[in-house]
């Protein structure tokens, strides 16, 4: 029995007219199966039925592009491919899920598949901190979604709530730890007392480091993260090279302990701030380092492979979004997620908000951004000390917040904790103690953030 | 200077079809200008540029529907009216915020821009837990958007993470502390010792707690949001009259302090499970109660007026999101990125994710749910009445976890803590306690939720 055609409205019609036939499937194609695509694949093998429902349409794994097409990975052999470019060129995909990571091939392929106007997910931060504006032109040429929430923070939405959820607020700050590996390292010098050295060794046998960690540890890891994140919240293009970054590996046993006296913790933070010029501007700063943070800030008890973006934001307030950062299956849920909407998108029409840049604030550079240091000295105990060490931070027009002297012998410590002041009035004042007769050593600078001064 | 024709692609012309004129502005309809309108009305007024930019097409204030049109509310007079439904059916009017609260008229007036084509933005969440089904299926129907993250948790976004973010994921359990008054009242009881009585007319003198604070302390508000979150999480619709309801009236100062004996908090939670019915199948059991939670449970730490979600999903693990759960500015917050992505909507063509219901999972009875329960008795002290006890729980086929025997006098305490069981056999267990005679007293239950087991 069909329906009599009078009963079709025009406005069913039109709304007809945006929808696919109801049985059209929309063809997957997923690029890599470690850890992260092996999740992804099996998912929409196992959850076929719900995410059927969820999209309005099938969501058909057109073909897995692997290295080697060998090895046994408990799927259908028929779907595993090492023709990538074939795999993305396929009339029956219509949606990429690129897990390779690295530059190349994935940049190549995702533009491949942007500019034959198939919709990108992609978990890749390293591509997206430097390439984001190429790749977000051609989806916006080609009118295809580039989604990449999987990309900061695994399985924590954090890039949709910045660009969607926030996008009638101001944001004023973002400060996430957004890298396990160091997290895992930095918790676990803080709770066994142990040296950056083993710790490390320690991280590696347990699988939470990799054979070379100079990507985590170093920063580079969370410092593509903090150019996505700077990017999303402050709409404006910000690429790695912005971010100024520094590593956790000089972090020593004895920094910790002093966090640890001064009710703080040390975790490696990724900071994306609204800071002002001198004329009052809007410039933005984006950096990476290891910071002193309070014990009472909500990051400070994020341990382990966690991971927490904290934003704060004119009407919001500060949120925060806490889970886990890393590991196949919460990467996997991210990129499911996006993977979901891009596929409604293409069922439904429409398509999600693209890159927005419109706001292009210049970044500051490090030595204009005001920071807060905690400097650790070695001075001789004698009368006038702390008079000379304090007339440096007056010279370079540094407010000094507290000190604490420590011991009587002739190697009294004295750790020095300041007020808010250009980064480079800090560093000078550091540099100018270590000139000082009577500071034996400058025994160790950390930067302090979280707190409200 | 024109372009040259040639120079349109096939493919820019396509791309132009979807949008609308450049300059054409999308406006603006702000039903109520209570603390949240307000807000709403400040950051249209004072963001325009910013807006207009992350938008495509200026996003005008076209009026505001208010009670008294005499007060002075520091805008344009012009911009308010007391028709209400004029405004809404105004030509000019492209988007409609309710933030009027209550049944009707918001239902009337959501339906009836809904109906002309008009996407509604609304934080009414008693509203949304009755008749999401009704306004859905308008805004379907007509193809609007019906957006609402300002309906649970305030600032923290929520509902969209559920809806989209973990779109592909499987929700298995959303635990929320999302009633800022009675978080406030539990927490003072907390930090005080004090009973809830002083503490509830404290939180009315700070501002904390209504005038009648029933909807707040009896669990009306939570259980709405309940109702809400349920309905996203587990793809299936729920109202209010779904949810089991507790409010905190019955805590004593007695019950919070029993709770720090045993390194717990009282928390009211918003639970919504995935459960297995006896034959394996699922079901959903959605309630709200007073709960210990253990202090090392990341809910324990979200203190005063603020709220938290947890949210835990096959892949994605265990993910938490933060932040101010109520007042003006936050709530604005939510309703400003639900606009913003409206008017994109409106402007590119396009909808956000509509009600998904596909799942349809009955919902529970509470006794069939799984819960803990944590029994203070006072008992006679003589041989005999932890066995007399113990007995009573093994009949209803309750698991005993943990037994604490205080004091040695005539009114010796005895605290009981179980695995999980079903609500009704626990419940039974409870009734049959009151009845032994070697029981004075069953002093107080509680349930205790957030544990492993």
């Amino acid at each position: 029995m069909t329906a009599p055609e009078s009963s079709v409205s025009s406005e069913a019609a039109e709304a007809a007219a945006f929808v696919s036939p109801v049985d059209k499937p929309i063809g997957v194609a997923v690029l890599g199966m470690g850890n992260v695509g092996s999740e992804v694949v099996r998912i929409l093998l196992d959850h076929a039925t719900d995410l059927t429902a969820r999209v309005g349409a099938p969501l058909v794994l057109r073909g897995v592009a692997v290295r080697d097409i060998g090895k046994d990975r408990g799927i259908d052999p028929d779907l595993l491919t090492t023709d990538v470019r074939a795999l993305v060129a396929r009339d029956d995909v219509d949606l990429v899920v690129e897990v390779l990571g690295g530059i190349e091939p994935a940049r190549e392929l995702i533009l491949a598949a942007l500019n034959a106007g198939k919709s990108v997910v992609t978990a890749n931060k390293a591509l997206l901190a430097e390439y984001t504006g190429e790749l977000a032109d051609a989806a916006e040429s080609h009118r295809a979604d580039l989604y990449f929430e999987a990309a900061v923070a695994g399985a924590i939405p954090v890039v949709r709530p910045l660009m969607q959820s926030l996008a009638g607020d101001r944001v004023n700050r973002v400060i996430g730890i957004v890298n396990g590996t160091t997290n895992f390292i930095l918790s676990a010098m803080d709770e066994t007392g142990a040296d950056y050295a083993d710790t490390l060794a320690e991280a590696g046998r347990l699988g939470y480091a990799e054979a070379d960690p100079t990507a985590d540890v170093e920063g580079f890891d969370a410092a593509a993260k903090a150019a996505i994140l700077a990017s999303l919240a402050f709409h404006t293009r910000v690429t790695s090279a912005d971010v100024h970054r520094e590593g956790i590996s000089s972090i020593t046993a004895a920094d910790i302990a002093t966090a640890r006296a001064f009710d703080c913790t040390v975790k490696l933070l990724a900071l994306c701030e609204r800071v002002s010029d001198d004329d009052g501007n809007d410039r933005i700063s984006v950096r990476v380092y290891p910071s002193l943070v309070p014990l009472s800030h909500p990051l400070a008890s994020v341990s382990g492979a966690f991971n927490a973006v904290v934003v704060e934001a004119e009407a919001a307030g500060r949120l925060m979004f806490y889970g886990q950062g890393a590991g196949g299956a919460p990467t996997a849920s991210a990129v499911m997620g996006d993977l979901v909407m891009a596929a409604r998108n293409k069922f439904y029409g429409g398509r999600g908000p693209g890159e927005s840049t419109y706001a292009k604030l210049p970044v500051a550079p490090m030595g204009d951004t005001p920071t807060r240091y905690h400097v650790n000295m070695q001075v001789a105990d004698r009368a006038g000390v702390l008079s000379a060490v304090a007339a440096e931070f007056a010279k370079n027009d540094v407010s000094i917040s507290t000190v604490r002297q420590e011991g009587a012998s002739k190697h009294a410590r004295l750790v020095v904790v300041t007020h808010r002041a250009k980064d480079s009035a800090l560093a000078a004042t550091v540099d100018a103690l270590k000139e000082l007769d009577i500071v034996t050593a400058v025994t160790s600078v950390l930067r302090l953030e979280g707190t409200s001064e």
